[in-house]
């Protein structure tokens, strides 16, 4: 395969922490420019935003680190303009938006790519084929970090649209939906919203997965030790994915600990989809979420300061 | 094509006022037997519940006039006992269920038919029809009607999962998707919630379709004249379809009504899907309405009773 001359659209802290150094170790991809408002990377040519990029610069594919709000229109733009896209999760700002943009990939005959980081967490795989077989009995997902330390002085998180609590909380279902043999069902949702506040900074929600009751909690006011972990009772005995997938204990044997690929492996498999004609666009993640919202009763609770 | 044996589920007044007088009218269909708690219909067998009716019953297709809450599981009953499906709207609780009965349809080579009645009102079809070439500049959807007058005691309508106004929008919201000649997207949103409630007494939704924006008031509260418009203004002039979507007012035209045929129309339709072995699940206005409350404020009003 040609070397896919990469346009890279965002150039904040994912870029740099991630993206940046997954692009740089992956010979499939030259980063060919860059657009972003405010960011640059040295030695990469800049443009203001992709359209300008996309006329200037001959390019295969982008790769977007932007908020979800305006990714729409960004996504768009560059399919429109024969790119192949990768996108940050969540995909879009609605999941009518996300539709749109699998169309239009379609008409367009490029890749679309939508992303979750955490499936390539190292236990998410072997996860996977173990539970394959395994009988559900009941599944236990705890999502619960300090935002302060995690989103300072990130008010967006939690307007409208913000997802609050279900932005780090989505990289739980990123996970449950790919390790589950059978589908998740929202039954029920609560979610506390601190007052003047339009997304929750906690929520409970009952799933179920086949006949197993699946218990989530996410919490955004975790201090001391943070916990992404999800438990998985079988008639095998009980799987545990800790550390957002990373930390694997299967019943009876040790804890397996890999070093941290997740977006080494996006970008691999990014190139493998190009280069068979493909896109992957689950929504499922983000589904979930929308239906939580749907069905949630909503308590509001005291107010939040950063 | 032989007569399709048709079991009808949910024998409640939407059943009565609809369903039975338009299945009576159709030679294509032979209502042979009813599954329900509490209903029945006088000369047909009445069963008490779906499985029991399948099994008991040679049956072609079911029709489920049940709330949408328990609607899944009959659905994937009905599916899994071979028998085509046709859903009153909204097709289930959350778009998770209904896109896991649309997979369940494809394996099981049986017909699922999501319908929204007010798609078949007299003028939607002309109004797509004069759509369809029309640049359009804006649009304007206003749904005001009396939930005291049309849904007595139905606290359900307001509880978590009920949709509040929007069980009454998203008839709105159906026509849109099916008039208007580009996709719907959410912007913004804003709910009132009264005190002690968890679904919206009223609802004011930024939308966009292509570069027009699309302002819709959704309002429980109206007494006097009840409202049900959708307005398009055009390149040609204003578009105006009014009363749930039967009176239609063409730009230099005299107002067009006919009858209501809504429910006559989507059992023909049933027919066709059948015979043509078909499918049809246009999840468009249900998603909307996830969009909505995906991104909206929530104001809590005044508490409200019946």
């Amino acid at each position: 395969m040609e070397t896919v001359r990469l346009g890279l659209v965002g150039i904040g802290k994912i870029a740099r922490d991630q993206h940046l150094p997954a692009i740089a170790a992956n010979p499939d991809f030259t980063l060919a420019a860059t657009a972003s408002r405010h960011g640059s990377v040295e030695g990469v040519t800049g443009y203001h935003d992709i359209a300008e990029m996309a006329a200037a610069c001959p390019l295969d594919a982008v790769s977007l680190c932007t908020p979800p709000g305006g990714r729409y229109e960004q996504a768009l733009t560059a399919i429109e303009a024969g790119l192949h896209v990768m996108l940050e999760k969540p995909p879009a700002a609605t999941l009518s938006h996300v539709a749109a943009l699998e169309a239009a990939a379609r008409r367009a005959n490029v890749t679309l790519f939508a992303t979750w980081h955490s499936r390539e967490a190292a236990g998410v795989a072997p996860a996977r084929a173990w539970l394959s077989d395994k009988k559900i009995n009941a599944v236990r997902i705890d999502w619960r970090e300090d935002i302060r330390r995690w989103h300072p002085g990130q008010e967006w998180i939690l307007a409208a649209g913000g997802f609050g609590v279900f932005d780090p909380g989505i990289n739980a279902l990123s996970i449950a939906t790919q390790i589950l043999p059978e589908e998740l069902f929202v039954e029920h949702a609560t979610m506390d919203v601190p007052a003047g506040r339009a997304s929750p900074l906690a929520a409970s929600i009952a799933m179920r997965c086949g006949e197993a009751p699946v218990r989530v909690e996410f919490d955004f006011l975790q201090t001391g030790p943070q916990t992404w972990s999800i438990e998985v009772d079988t008639d095998a005995g009980t799987l545990s994915l800790a550390m957002g997938g990373s930390v694997l204990t299967l019943p009876g044997e040790e804890q397996r600990t890999e070093p941290d690929r997740e977006y080494a492996r996006l970008y691999a498999r990014f190139a493998e989809l190009i280069a068979t004609g493909q896109s992957d666009v689950d929504v499922r993640p983000m589904r979930l979420v929308s239906d939580a919202f749907l069905l949630a009763e909503r308590r509001t609770t005291d107010s939040f300061s950063f």
